[in-house]
């Protein structure tokens, strides 16, 4: 199934696309998607609610809000891909690299970015993001970790690198101002996930493309990553967890084309599992 | 005035300790000390009901939690007074070092704090904590930055020093663990705190002083902090900003005595403004 709220700002709906492509009203089942809702089996209920035909169908859905409700905690593994560590000049990571984001820069997939003020270096990150349902501590098997998944979503681990890494080396800095972390459109549930390590990420800049890579090149994989994090944290439902970018970053490429004001970025997620849709985030000036 | 909150863990209820000493029921004012009753006047209106009599008094309140409802975010700050700084061997930093602890590690003041597992340098850190009582975005000065805080409380922002140090780099790791937090037992109304940069910080570990500090010696202090924030990430009401610890921490003494199951920590912070009051934590294992 995918989730998805719709709505203005602050607004939101709860909402499911059906089989029949329409956005379904969750209103009924649920006041939004958070952690309380995939806490108490809400996907089960959503998923009766909808072959039932108890869900009418939203005639314009509108704007499209974040995938999920604010989360509890954003925790983001730095690094991940062999490839990505290399055009940054670092050292392959031995163990995931964990921080952190303010919960309150998740935005709408197509929700304005902004560019923060004295800021001359921000940068994109398409990320496959995991969206935690079940309480995750000191998990002790892949299959364990599998069970605390609800679902997986795009991510845009917006990045300001001078903020990040010239300003006093740790790196939440530079991944919590305003608007930093569109998420969305929707989050697809874990079973029409076949493979998460065998999906497609891509990030277009003013349509060129910029990054086109594969979770199957994860240096740690999500499953790893969830058992990893509940050795260090409590992982609880409704948290999201951004897994690494591929190469392709403005800090990795010739000349650092970081963003603009006016530049519009465009993110995509797919695979065998089918479509994380699409996000369209246009860059404006805080 | 100084607000706490009473009651088992999930289940606290909101209160306020009277001039009279005693512990009175805040439940016909807010549902909880959180965002929304710092956004909503809640301070003020807390204030007119208590001059009216209109809150009964608790007779008998029972477990104190956390100070504040969970936050939205717990920003940190790093090495921020000089001699902490030096015992860790870290260089004074020419601007506010910035990192995140997860929200879910907020216990209440006297609540067991947990050793990791597979933990061997868990280490504790007083720290006056700040509470964030209006949005803070762009601030452009101290002033402006005064406005926005709410009120002050005490934090031990536990630490793992392998986990923060020496498994990547980035700290969040080490400062995110299962009961990291505890908070409180109260907050004083910045009112009634004339001079935030005169308290003195102290903590003790099985009755052996090991903190003495003072926030007269801060490198940063907290108006200067919450103004310096606000350019990278927006403060929202029921933020809670930890704003560093002097020296004596375990990492920086002979013999890097880091806490064992059944260790007692003691913390406290006084000062003109009165006492914050004392958190009390008994050490248990994960």
């Amino acid at each position: 199934m995918k989730f998805l709220r719709v709505g203005a700002p602050g607004l939101e709906r709860p909402a499911v696309l059906g089989p029949d492509g329409a956005v379904h009203d969750l209103s009924s089942i649920t006041a939004d998607l958070d952690g309380a809702f995939l806490a108490g089996d809400g996907i089960a209920r959503a998923r009766a609610a909808l072959a039932a035909g108890g869900l009418p169908p939203i005639a314009e859905p509108g704007r499209i809000g974040a995938a999920l409700a604010r989360p509890g905690k954003v925790v983001c593994v730095g690094l991940n891909y062999l490839d990505h560590a290399a055009e940054t000049g670092a050292e392959v990571p031995a163990e995931p690299i964990v921080f952190m984001k303010d919960p309150g820069t998740v935005i709408g997939p197509d929700d304005e970015v902004l560019i923060p003020r004295d800021s001359h270096k921000t940068d994109w990150e398409v990320e496959l993001a995991v969206v935690i349902g079940a309480r995750a501590r000191y998990l002790e098997s892949d299959a364990e970790a599998e069970a605390c998944i609800a679902g997986y979503t795009i991510s845009n681990d917006v990045s300001e690198r001078e903020f990040q890494l010239e300003r006093g080396g740790q790196w939440d800095k530079g991944k919590s101002c305003e608007t930093f972390n569109p998420l969305g459109p929707w989050f697809v549930t874990a079973d029409e996930v076949a493979d998460p390590q065998a999906l497609d990420l891509r990030l277009w800049v003013n349509g060129v493309i910029r990054q086109d890579g594969s979770t199957a090149k994860m240096i740690f994989g999500v499953r790893h990553l969830v058992r990893y994090l509940s050795r260090f944290m409590v992982l609880e439902p409704g948290d999201v967890i951004n897994t690494g970018t591929p190469a392709g970053v403005a800090l990795g490429l010739p000349g650092t084309p970081y963003l603009r004001a006016g530049d519009v970025v465009e993110v995509e997620i797919s695979g065998p599992g089918g479509s994380f849709g699409r996000q369209r985030q246009r860059i404006g000036q805080a």
